[in-house]
């Protein structure tokens, strides 16, 4: 039963608890104990008798030989199969060994248990964690089976340990930064997309921002020792804080848990004669733990909820100047709330500061709506009037002819005639009879400028004032590295140069931050300076926190904090955001070879705006720790046309 | 409310009935009276004012101007737009008219129409039937829009005439055959999965293999004229047999019915005083006509319906030589109890015809089973034995590791271990240490041969003795040629010459057959002479029907048909087919290019079957009535391996 069904109400994402068994010839009471006796969701058990060894089979090849598996592939109903069992491979297997003969009978049996879990159409296999430095030969191996499989999922195994010492811990055992393990075989398998990581949780946990690391990399399963749990006043397994807030994280990236090990709580044996004397299981009370973890967390807010599809999801960027909006796209936008009262408080100062109180009755303030829509801020700027009891006049000016339909009637129900005029034209072709006193607009992107504010608003500033106001006056957008391996895989998967050298907008959520935001370029309205043009470029350097050991960079996750006002700004920044807006996703830059970054050395990116008589475009690249390939030369992948 | 929920019980696939209304400003009136009031699905309502023309509107290009739609997007939600509305194109425009100012006018309002329905949302727009002998400009515009749309789809109106005579009829106007006039639109739209077409129907119907043509094209839709309806002796509309017959096959093929036109019987008005004296919509009686057509239909069988969404999906055909199956396809293809009674039934044959009933019970059969798999032919030949009184010494030979876990399981299961061997081995590198009766193996694919049944079975012929049987003894591949524009568009959309050069297995439906199949290879087992190979060479001609009309081949559609012991086969062309057995689907042979095919010019077809050392492959080729190029040369995209 899903983790979330346990208290008698459903979650809006289910997750599963599974256990780690031992090799059972009888697969039909290994699941009735775990799962029905149990409660447990799925075990992770192997899939073929430890003892085996291919080079000690008498008689090796002969034709009559039988896998020394659990049992036929009937004892279970395929669905039993593929929903109750997750494969462990034989974790004696060393595929980097020196002794040839476990070498080979390593790669074997890897693949013979491979084969029978495909038979069997299992959805994972776990393998065991690399046992020597080098796990090339084994790495080797997983490739070629990789290559042949269409559902079936490997979990690379891999403690989650990073030793904070330098030379002092360079003689103990085991690695000192299992990131690095993962990092390496990931590499070696070329970030495929069936290969996953399944993280041991133990008892001592390695530094937050080293933790904060996997939740940008595809971490499927969590599995817990039961020596990694505390007793509470009552004899009950429990985790410390710092256990259960990891757990939390993996819970929220879709990460399974998988209780290991043997119970060390052993309370429950007189505890559970009270009942019915029948067999409890031994795991019991740490599965109903971590069942009671998942159940006190905060369900998600509204928003969220309805965005959950969105995750990690990338879309291209609207192209709203060559394209026209649907009206389902403006209904979404015009939902936003919060986003217009911004613009509403906005308007006010500035009505406020154009007219004094003692002329509110005398003066009209003109102002100039460009890129109306369907009249939200028509409707603000109204509003703003009302209640600063101050005199307007309105033109709300939009080039998409289908918009201009729901204006109209619109002004017609709403009895603006006489204060709003509807211009059907692009503002930056339109010829205005008057100036205005104030022109508003929201005609920024994810990035700010990456919908072609700024070429928009040089055009329409031809009709404001010299002295007049912009709404927003400046806008600067900001970037951050990220590990983010789902999006790197959605856009390796489309195999071409063109989807690494475009921006998308998506909703990130299985990202680590690996440093904090950065502004990269600033644009201020009006701009009446004739020297000025709207081309930047920027050189940023980042650097990792000391203690988080080293991180891949997917690529980067660029926002926008827009200035309306003079204090009344409307940004995406993480640190910064505005509470409740829903208008914009963040935006992802790609890289086409992701970058291997350590603490000791920063990261160097270097961001282009470039523009040409019909379009705009961005390029990128990474100068250190190593040079990247320049992205998207002359805008040959993706630009926004003008 | 879908057809098939009207009589109160829901059908596997709902359809759906739509009416076509004149242009409204009210489009909330037209939808309650035709929705609400009327029953109807949607409605196939003009979009634009059909007085407007863009030439007339004064000071054409100022800025106020207002598009002439029916009221502002937000008069209806947008799922009320997007399910309740077809867009009808206005039907007065003509791009190929020599009036200049009618095409300009014409191109305008299109792309009007078009970027104000893909501001609704709507799902399809209605295209107005060509007017003239050329439609060049139109679809060069049509062309245009395509490039642009996501989710709109574009339906091309037609009426669906082909007359019959030859020189008389020439003097007529409109067109001769429909079905050309819908070729050339779409072949200059170059088979945009996104154009598809609406079907008049008219009260005089063609052909009925002309109809048969229509069955491989997208029709998404068939307006069904008032005008063709009869009256029944209550004086209610009703539909002559043909008619019925194909708005059968529509519903079949998911294209709506649209009823269009005035009401031509009246009896409803005096009927309808009687019940609560309501407005009644004066189309309703042809509504529940229709959904009287659609629930009098037959339920799909339930084989039929599991099999629903395996419709025209291709699928790469199965490597069972190269790759082991799953235990999932093993169960699919074991629970096909058909093919199993007739292996059952040719193996008594052979039983009988090898032992003599005087002498069934001192000599022993041997039978050895080539390729066992999870062992269902080893069940059916003992029965055999034990129908037929024979004693009999199995031999299951198998390749695949996995499924010899599950024949080892059934043996001790079942108790067979004296009569039944597992050798577990690929029956071409098998030493057997005797020789066998008879040989029974199921290595048929869909073409017969594809999967290399004959290769296998000449390596196993070897330990069959000389007088051995074979069972199958033979099969035969069959091919016929068919219109399939979805599964041609379903190729053409991986965008490469790969996909245009491979065979798919394929639940072929919205397919026309345009001739009967004619056999194409035959292999004969045992094969002991020395001289045979396995290639093989066919020259083919087809004939379309006399009355027919021209049609486009997309491909061909492949079958098989096997002899498993004199007069007992097995197989799955059509007019032969096995009844009840659901183990294969046909296969699919595209052409890279369609080929438009006449009823007075044959179309002449080349296969070859080609071997090399490691693999298998299949080229083809038209050669008239205009030759194709060779496809698949050297197996380049498409083999099977050995």
């Amino acid at each position: 039963m899903p983790l979330g069904e346990r208290g008698g109400w459903e979650r809006s994402e289910s997750r599963y608890c599974g256990v780690e068994t031992d090799f059972s010839d009888d697969v039909t009471y290994l699941l009735n104990f775990n799962i029905s006796t149990g409660g447990f969701d799925y075990v992770l058990a192997p899939l073929m008798n430890p003892s085996y060894r291919p080079s000690l089979v008498e008689g090796n090849g002969v034709d009559t030989q039988v896998l020394p598996v659990s049992g036929s592939d009937l004892v279970l109903s395929p669905s039993q199969w593929s929903s109750h069992v997750v494969g462990k491979i034989s974790s004696w297997i060393d595929l980097d060994s020196e002794d040839e003969v476990l070498r080979m009978d390593s790669e074997t049996t890897l693949k013979q248990e491979i084969a029978w879990a495909t038979h069997l159409s299992l959805q994972a296999c776990l393998l065991p964690t690399p046992k020597g430095k080098s796990c090339a030969n084994y790495a080797r191996c997983v490739n070629q089976i990789l290559q042949g499989l269409t559902t079936l999922q490997l979990w690379l195994r891999v403690p989650l340990v990073k030793s904070d010492g330098d030379s002092m811990d360079d003689t103990s055992e085991g690695p000192k930064d299992s990131w690095k393990l993962w990092n390496s075989f990931r590499l070696l398998c070329e970030h495929d997309s069936k290969l996953s990581v399944a993280l041991d949780v133990l008892s001592t946990l390695p530094s937050e921002t080293s933790l904060g690391r996997w939740m940008g990399e595809s971490v499927r399963a969590a599995i817990v020792s039961t020596d990694s749990f505390l007793t509470n006043a009552r004899g009950y397994p429990c985790l410390s804080k710092r256990h259960q807030k990891l757990i939390a994280g993996f819970f929220d990236h879709a990460a399974q848990v998988v209780i290991s090990g043997k119970s060390v709580h052993n309370l429950q044996k007189s505890h559970d004669s009270n009942t019915e004397g029948t067999e409890k299981h031994p795991l019991r009370t740490y599965l109903d733990y971590v069942a009671y973890l998942f159940q006190k967390m905060e369900p998600l807010p509204e928003q969220e909820r309805i965005e959950l599809g969105y995750r990690d999801f990338l879309q291209a960027p609207l192209q709203p100047l060559m394209d026209n909006l649907e009206a389902q796209t403006y209904e979404t936008f015009e939902r936003d709330s919060v986003k217009y009262i911004q613009y509403q408080r906005a308007v006010e100062k500035a009505l406020v500061d154009r007219v004094p109180d003692e002329k509110a009755s005398e003066l009209t303030t003109v102002l100039m709506v460009v890129g109306a829509g369907r009249g939200p801020l028509v409707r603000a700027s109204l509003q703003a009037a009302e209640e600063t009891g101050r005199k307007l006049k309105v033109y709300a000016v939009e080039k998409n002819p289908n918009a201009v339909v729901t204006l109209h009637n619109l002004v017609k129900m709403e009895g603006w005639q006489d204060i709003v005029t509807i211009i059907s034209c692009d503002m930056r072709f339109w010829n205005a009879t008057e100036q205005a006193d104030i022109l508003v607009s929201e005609l920024l992107g994810s990035f700010g400028d990456n919908e072609l504010s700024p070429e928009c608003l040089d055009g329409a500033q031809r009709f404001l004032k010299p002295d007049g106001i912009s709404i927003p006056s400046s806008y600067t957008s900001f970037i951050q590295p990220v590990t983010a391996s789902k999006l790197y895989n959605d856009v390796k998967a489309h195999k071409d140069l063109a989807h690494f050298e475009t921006a998308y907008v998506v909703k990130l959520h299985s990202v680590a931050k690996l440093a904090p935001s950065q502004d990269v370029f600033t644009f201020t309205h009006p701009n009446f300076s004739t020297k000025s043009n709207n081309q930047r470029y920027k050189k940023l350097q980042f650097n990792l926190p000391s203690d988080s050991g080293s991180a891949l960079v997917h690529g980067f996750a660029g926002y926008f904090d827009s200035v309306l006002y003079k204090d009344v700004h409307l940004g995406i920044e993480p640190t910064t955001a505005t509470p409740n807006m829903f208008s914009w996703f963040p935006i992802f830059f790609p890289l086409r070879k992701p970058v291997e970054l350590h603490p000791d050395t920063p990261l160097e990116v270097h961001f282009w705006r470039c523009c040409g008589s019909s379009k705009v475009w961005y390029e990128w690249s990474v100068s250190s720790p190593t040079p990247s390939p320049m992205h998207n030369t002359n805008g040959r992948s993706y630009w926004v046309g003008l």
